[in-house]
């Protein structure tokens, strides 16, 4: 498979704020062969004309570029995160697609973010402009300029990433003819605001954040950054899951219960299972991340609502003439089926080929990466026919197998 | 009505992880008249025959004795923090009932914790003996002799009360006719434990905890309290409580964003009306709360195992002869239906008359305290009358609206 990975220099890049820096870096992969024309997208009768073989993908809340696993040094669950789903015939097969990913701005991949430097050659810091989603996509067109490919076979996104695509759609509604939201939603719930709020707290809370100001420090806010992963992987967990995970279980002999400061008094407790696994993501998370970028990417993430500027969620995609596909996850208590299920019925509104795909998951959030198996057939069909592909289900379509149509899709959320 | 508020001295307690302290101090409070007789409860006879018109109730994390608002100094929501169940004329008949709230060892309300000063004059910090849900108990216990109080009518509690209420049924299974345990379980779920270990580890990552000796300091932990208490909050609403009493709004023009720090590039985003409800619930909880009682209380709860020393649930509550009563809430992720239903269930298994009532509520956990309304009638018939009580339904019956018996009722969890 051919593959590329670099930074591109998109000069001066004006955000949603107001604000702007001179010049936005881009970090991106390409995975396959363009078979599209390289034609500008100058004209709108272009792009709605060209078609392409190329698919965006774009990454979740702390991903990276890397959505396969070639050419980066990214690590941990930063690394070759979609690597189940994407590659040569995978479901989204690169013998077959152009895939493109890029770092999102605001992140700390090799895309401009509060931790790289301004022309000075100073750290931004939280000098940085403010970061909306929109702002992502817009630097992803950008990106697609400069490499030659002006409209999309698709956009691709899980979490929000999903958000992202669905801000193709509302944003560039010429550009792509399938969009395919996994596990997202048009907006965030006061819940997941409330968690997300918490969690910035907890990084800004940390002495060692200083304002922002700790790049040149010894000491990064590693705890508080910890904290937030932690209150983060909660929300990509079930309760069912958790609880099959780990129960109520102590963790094994070799755990080492030194993450945290902690007293003599809770020595008499058991160590838990749970808070094992917690420590140890926390303790790889601090490592590949940076406090700022989480602070920045969690408020544009929780900023975005699809609606914005419109009277809903249908006007703002109505121009959209494509195709869409929304996946969502029954244990999914970060972005609900429900969720999912408001999406499409603004998509059904505007008489646009949409089919929402409800999977049956324990997982929570965190099925769109470790259900490839349930994941990829929808995706992969879809991707080859629209809402036609044979393992494409819909919830407005009654289920073969049980003769119901849109059941309670949350019995299974809090079992045990 | 008669009131009383006091602190007694329980001399030498031992606790459950084997060390002791000298003296430890119970603050309570009673209001109603006993009519029972004051016979000692030295033998099992006694108080298996005598009866009484006393009601033990059993606080939440963090509550306090102050169950009806008369008699203490105690603030904000650990103040008279069930007026609306105890007193003159309601659920709990004050003119009918000697009501005894005692504040929990390990706590700060007047009951010896890590606060309190030792024998020597010092305060304990996290020297004070790791504490127990038992402990917890079996303070109760001592202190209603000293009150000549054999035989209870009732245990009730709420929450973690709710535990410490069936602790009652576990460990003196031949004192109390009828327990009463709202909104709990017999232990909690992996999410749970992992929500509370990441609050403890936000106190205990706060410099100014300190090892969690903090109390000669001019700066407590207060960030780190805070943060434990915001993630406490959101474990007490339910997902569609959030939504529609916040929403995505953003927070009133008074609002003020100063609770924590934060970096200039905030600013361009809201400051959500969500946020500004939990900065103000944790400002007001940080000068009300001892940040080591905290960790202590916590991990008490998450230690509780209502099963522990025994083969099962129903073997640990096989003594029990009296009747129970569990009531629960359909929008309680924090204690769940499900989870009180197992714990019928093991009151089933060993015949004792139970009853679960459960209750349609969109509040989630802390409907137990915001719907007095649909928790009172239960709770009083069954005071009155037990399990045959008019207005205690029970899983178990058919529902006679319906016609249906114990249905999916998490449906509305995560409904908009």
């Amino acid at each position: 498979m051919k593959t590329e990975s670099g930074t591109v220099d998109l000069g001066r890049f004006d955000f949603a704020s107001g604000d702007e820096i001179e010049n936005l870096e881009v970090a991106y992969e390409t995975y396959g062969e363009f078979d599209g024309d390289s034609a500008e997208h100058g004209s709108a009768s272009d792009r709605t004309q060209s078609g392409s073989n190329a698919v965006l993908v774009c990454h979740a809340l702390t991903g990276s570029q890397n959505v396969a696993g070639y050419g980066s040094e990214t690590t941990g669950q930063a690394r070759a995160w979609w690597n189940d789903i994407v590659g040569p015939g995978k479901a989204i097969d690169t013998n077959e697609y152009y895939v493109v990913c890029a770092n999102i701005p605001g992140s700390c991949y090799g895309t401009s973010g509060p931790a790289s430097e301004d022309p000075e050659g100073e750290v931004y810091g939280t000098d940085f402009p403010p970061v909306t989603l929109g702002d992502w996509t817009r630097s992803q067109r950008l990106l697609l300029d400069q490499l030659g490919v002006g409209r999309l076979h698709a956009v691709v996104g899980g979490s929000v990433g999903g958000m992202n695509a669905l801000d193709w759609a509302k944003r560039y509604p010429d550009d792509v003819r399938y969009v395919v939201s996994v596990a997202a939603a048009a907006r965030l719930d006061a819940q997941c605001l409330a968690l997300d709020a918490v969690a910035r707290r907890a990084i800004t809370t940390d002495p060692n954040w200083n304002g922002g100001e700790y790049y040149d420090q010894d000491e990064r806010p590693t705890d508080g950054l910890a904290l937030a992963r932690q209150i983060g992987h909660i929300m990509y967990l079930s309760k069912s899951s958790m609880e099959q995970k780990f129960g109520r279980r102590a963790a094994g002999r070799d755990a080492r219960r030194d993450s945290f400061p902690s007293d003599p008094a809770a020595a008499f407790f058991p160590y838990r299972d749970v808070e094992s696994y917690l420590d140890y993501q926390a303790e790889k998370f601090v490592d590949r991340f940076d406090a700022n970028s989480y602070l920045y990417l969690t408020r544009a993430m929780d900023d975005y609502d699809l609606a914005e500027g419109y009277e809903d969620d249908a006007r703002a995609v109505a121009a959209f003439e494509g195709e869409a596909l929304l996946l969502s996850f029954t244990g999914d208590w970060h972005f609900t089926t429900e969720q999912s299920e408001t999406v499409a019925a603004a998509f059904r509104e505007t008489d646009a080929p949409v089919a929402h795909h409800v999977i049956e998951s324990d997982h929570g959030h965190d099925a769109f990466l470790v259900e490839p198996e349930k994941v990829g057939p929808p995706l992969r069909d879809f991707l080859d026919a629209g809402v036609e592909g044979r393992a494409v289900h819909d919830t407005d379509e009654p289920d073969a197998d049980s003769g119901t149509d849109f059941a309670p899709v949350h019995a299974s959320l809090f079992s045990q």
